[in-house]
């Protein structure tokens, strides 16, 4: 329960229509695509950076926790208020401060939809290459909270890559300015990219400058195989060619099972594993790069390799599985590992022999350029047993990416999988960053 | 002096090969290419990580000050030993661990020089991207700790956007690992990025994860005007361009005329400004992108614009250009200032202006793409007028940089150049940034 001074401060601060204390307004902020259900007691929300510092110092004075919140899109439950208390929308900062052609930059609030920004600079030339399956739906404050990856980051890199400068309120209410609005700049520490990826732990972002890239016209291949092993072979030639895919997707047999049930027409039926990859550039660097690229698919489990004059049908296919595999199971978990791009197809071997061992379905798909696999274990919500099992074997499955040099998550950010931090990092370097979280 | 029981502990920790203690071995180590000179009380080289680990947990019991160093090469200070004590020299650490092409990774130690990577990338077909004019002689830790830039970093970003993960032993002595080996990974804060550019203030890098880029073929244009002010517009207009230069260098008519003095050949007599235009890509994406950008360099104020069958010889000219300046007025003032593109029209007549009000001769060129001008302020060492008058229109420089919205310092860091660091740094962003160096 908030206390009264407290919530008569809150009164004094905003106008009731940009504060929730009724239960039943703050459900909506209680939860994210993670599924889990931790409801605020309050939502708040600002419009100018103004807002966000006196509403820090008052939770200060209080001791009330505080969780920024963009449009609750993310998977790993980074912008849940475990611990009650305030949940700061930053979905109303919705305003796009400047768009600056000569020195390809946008500046804008942290609610602003990914897509907006998109809108904004493409007829001018330019994309900003963040492009996570929410792009439509997620706010870039959000996006820079995880640092939001996509199928682009293959070519382009995530989030932290595109950001020249920030605002930010710190945990102590204080107004910061990183970076600057330059696209070169060494004075001081690196705060910008400190922020990025903090999942809202370190400070609260109230302006973003992005650095945009030259759009290019994009082309779509395919490839086949008849086995996963095959096709995480194809996936490493590919990645040796410097002239690299501008995305590179992965879809294992049980997400091409999944496709098919819906459009049964997209794929022939006796593909178990296939590849989508883009190429972007002129139209003559396209059809180079396709030539480079089919080539570098040819190896003996290859059923069939081609360009595709309209990839909107994959690409949609592509983007629906994840909503699709949560229709089937509501309570999958749902992960984000990666390993370097040559240890692929170890991992998929690893991965297929965990989820036998613990009698678990088991769906892969991903960003497979980056190495970043999408690994969801399938699970019913009312067989405990079967649960017990999927999480022993997520922890072997943790272990295992681990030990092939990779990483627990590659875009959706750590969140409330915090208890699994120490297997990746050592104490040390875990002491530092605590070191500079603390008050 | 150090105190004896901490020099008979350094020579238990290292052979005598790898200890200097003679001030006249030390000599070379107390300056850097700012040619300020603070002489270190000894010199140690590490060979690994355990050495530097050892070492500075002995100079926390005897509080002696530790200051790590590459090749010297920097031009702001920032490996200087200004409190005296033991300077660290990294340049040993010489290992490249793994070249490792699916992955597009290179393991390496801090020590190694830029040319030496590239060289064991460019077979494969790639090259890492920042490219300072010291790429010969100086070394990637020493890269990091700048964030360096160079002439690419217009299209391809600096230094702290080709790391995917270091090694690095703390200021307690505590050894991390930042980032990971994928090209994806969003756990815990990003202390990679948080320690390049900090000038080794923070902790000593051990291992550097570098990742490549693809190596495309270039072409060189070239354009000359007849002032610096359509020269500056020519700038802002060929930026607008989505398909922007692969490098973009700006040299004024000073700079012309010491190129002139040595090579009378390379340029025409009318030229008072010149653009050296890079474009990277495949033959034909080369065409179509010089026409582009040969379009985007009319304006009334052009001479002459034109593709350059062999450029290697601008480019040389470029490159000496530092050295040059250095031989005519050994104490120049040598600033690394950038301000946002379109605004470089106003930097150059206010740079103009106030060198014209205190009387001091300046000669500016430099990575015009980024806004990145390199401003030299000539000055006569036996003249102390003049250095006074110098300082004066420095410090009105930085003012004027600061209201254009520009940085102090594109690439070169900020060394002994902190006293101005609160012209760009407000003060809780400041504090944030002691705060996070506090031991």
């Amino acid at each position: 329960m908030l206390p009264v001074e407290f919530i008569q401060a809150l009164h004094s601060l905003v106008p009731p229509e940009r504060l929730y204390l009724d239960p039943v307004d703050c459900y909506a902020y209680a939860y994210d695509n993670s599924r889990k259900y931790f409801p605020p007691e309050c939502v708040v929300f600002p419009l100018v950076t103004d807002d966000v510092v006196q509403l820090i110092r008052l939770c200060n004075q209080f001791k009330i926790p505080l969780t920024p919140r963009g449009r609750g899109t993310g998977t790993a439950g980074g912008c849940l208020a475990e611990q009650g208390g305030v949940m700061l929308s930053l979905e109303r900062m919705t305003q796009i401060k400047a768009i600056d052609t000569p020195n390809r930059a946008l500046v804008a609030e942290p609610g602003v939809l990914n897509e907006t920004v998109q809108a904004a600079i493409r007829p001018h030339g330019f994309f900003w290459p963040p492009d996570p399956s929410s792009a439509a739906f997620s706010t870039i404050g959000g996006n820079l909270a995880t640092s939001a990856g996509g199928p682009h980051a293959v070519k382009y890199g995530t989030t932290r890559d595109h950001v020249l400068g920030l605002t930010a309120v710190t945990g102590r209410g204080d107004v910061i300015r990183t970076g600057c609005y330059t696209t070169k700049g060494v004075v001081g520490y690196d705060l910008t990219r400190l922020l990025i990826g903090s999942e809202g732990t370190l400070a609260v972002i109230t302006e973003i400058t992005l650095k945009r890239r030259r759009y290019l016209l994009q082309s779509g291949l395919v490839a086949h195989y008849q086995d996963a092993n095959s096709c995480a072979e194809a996936i490493v030639s590919i990645m040796k060619e410097p002239q690299g895919p501008s995305a590179l997707e992965f879809l294992d047999s049980g997400s091409l099972d999944l496709v098919r049930a819906r459009n049964p027409e997209l794929l022939p039926n006796d593909s178990r594993a296939m590849l989508m990859i883009e190429v972007d550039g002129t139209e003559h660097e396209i059809r180079e790069a396709s030539a480079k690229l089919l080539a570098a698919c040819q190896n003996p489990g290859l059923l069939q390799a081609m360009t595709v004059q309209n990839t909107a049908d994959l690409w949609k296919a592509r983007k629906t599985l994840s909503p699709l595999l949560r229709d089937i199971a509501p309570k999958k978990i749902n992960e984000d590992i990666v390993v370097p791009v040559d240890k692929i197809p170890r991992l998929l071997a690893g991965l297929s022999a965990l989820c036998q061992q613990y009698q678990i379905a088991n769906v892969n798909f991903g960003h497979a350029g980056n190495g970043n696999i999408h690994v969801n274990l399938l699970i019913d919500p009312d067989n405990q047993n079967e649960s017990e099992r999927a999480y022993q074997c997520l922890d072997q499955i943790f272990d295992l990416v681990i030990s092939l040099n990779g990483t627990l998550s590659g875009e959706h950010g750590i969140g409330s999988k915090a208890p699994y931090i120490g297997k990746e990092l050592d104490e040390a370097t875990l002491a530092l960053m605590k070191q500079i979280n603390r008050p």
